[in-house]
C-alpha cells in the first residue's frame, strides 16, 4: 500500500499550527531554542495533550526531557501550511474594508502578497492610497493566470459576491477569504473561509448578556 | 428543580443563529412569510436535521406542513442573541484595520454601535475620517462605565494586547473581539472571539496546495 502523500488532517488542527508556528516563532526572536511541549501549550492556549496530539499528524517531533527544537518545528510547520515562499493573492472590492486590508502589514509578515486589486468601480481608483496596482473587473481573469494566483479576498457586497465566486473558480483560484455575508457555493476542490465581523460581535452579545 | 434560564449551548449553534437570522431577513425583505426547514437549512449552507437540532435548544417552533413563520422566527433569534437593541462597543486601536472598521457599516446594520474609539497616538485622530468620537487611552475606563459599554474591539499590536485586555476587563466589558494575534488571558466569564486574517490566509495556504 502506498502512503497517502496528505493524510486527511482537521481543520482546527490546520487552525491551531498557525498559532504553533506564532508562539514559535516570539520564542525565536527571543532566542529561545528548546521548548517544552507543556511551556508551548501554554502560550497557545490549548491542552499539551492537544499539541501533542495535532502534531503526531506530521511525524515524531521533540527529545523526551529536552522538548520541541524551537527553529526545527518553525521551519516544519510552515513548510506544511505552504507560507516558506510568498503566495500571491488577489482582492476583489475596494470598500472600505478592502481597502483597509490592502494597507494591512499583517499579511505581508505572514508571507502573503496581494498583488492586485480589482472593483467594478474604476473611480474608487481615486480614493486608494494602496501600493498595490489596482484594475477594473475585466481584467481579473487576465490578472489571476499571468500571475498564477490561487488565493483571493472577498470583500464585495452580498449581492456580488457569489458572481465574483463563479468567475474566480473558473480562472483556478483554490482557496477564498470571504468577508461577505452570505454562503459562497464553490465546488468540492476549492476551500472558503468566512470570516463575517458582524457575526463575531453577534456571538459576543450573546455572551455578555446577563 | 428549577429550570435553568440559560442552557449549556454549544457555541457552533450561537453562530449558526446569526446565519438563520440573516437568511430569515433576506426572506423578509422579500416579503417571505414562511420558510420549510429544509428550504431554511439549505439557504443557512447545513443540514436540515442540523438546523432543526440548534432551534430545538430554544423551543418548539414551526407547525409540520407549515415550516417556519420568517417573522417570528426572526425576532425570537435575535431576541436571543441579545441584538434587538442597540449594543454599545468601543474600539481600541486606531490603526489601518481600527479605521476600516470604525467605518465599516456592517456593525451597525447589525444592531452595534461603535461609541467610541481610542490610541494611544493623539496624532492618529488627524487622520480619521470616521464620525465616532476619539479619545486618548487616559480616558478609556471613564467612557466605558459612562456609556455602560460591554464590548469591545481590540485592534493594537500584539505587544500591546494584553494590557489593553486588562484594562477593558478590570471597567467592565465581558465581550472582546481580538484581531491581535496573541491569545489574550482573561477571567472566565468574559468571552473573547478571535479574529486573525493572516491566520485565515495561512489555513487557506494549506488547502490550496497541489
Amino acid at each position: 500500500m502506498k502512503k497517502p502523500i496528505r493524510p486527511e488532517i482537521p481543520r482546527k488542527t490546520i487552525y491551531r499550527l498557525s498559532i504553533y508556528l506564532r508562539c514559535l516563532q516570539r520564542l525565536k526572536s527571543n532566542t529561545i531554542r528548546t521548548v517544552s511541549s507543556d511551556a508551548l501549550a501554554k502560550a497557545a492556549g490549548v491542552k499539551p495533550t492537544q499539541l501533542r496530539k495535532d502534531l503526531t499528524y506530521f511525524g515524531q517531533f521533540g527529545t523526551r526531557g529536552l522538548g520541541y527544537d524551537v527553529e526545527q518545528l518553525a521551519a516544519m510547520i510552515s513548510d506544511l501550511l505552504g507560507t516558506k515562499r510568498l503566495q500571491p493573492v488577489v482582492l476583489i472590492g475596494v470598500g472600505n474594508l478592502g481597502l483597509a486590508l490592502l494597507s494591512y502589514r499583517g499579511f505581508e509578515q505572514e508571507g502573503f502578497e496581494i498583488v492586485a486589486a480589482f472593483d467594478v468601480r474604476a473611480d474608487r481608483l481615486k480614493i486608494k492610497q494602496a501600493k498595490q496596482p489596482f484594475y477594473s473587473m475585466e481584467r481579473l481573469e487576465e490578472v489571476v493566470r499571468d500571475r498564477a494566483v490561487r488565493m483571493a479576498i472577498v470583500t464585495v457586497p452580498a449581492t456580488a459576491a457569489q458572481e465574483v465566486t463563479n468567475r474566480l473558480v473558473a480562472c483556478g483560484i483554490a482557496g477564498i477569504l470571504n468577508f461577505s455575508p452570505i454562503v459562497l457555493q464553490v465546488p468540492e476542490d476549492v476551500t472558503v473561509n468566512n470570516v463575517n465581523l458582524a457575526i463575531e460581535l453577534e456571538n459576543l452579545s450573546y455572551f455578555i448578556q446577563d
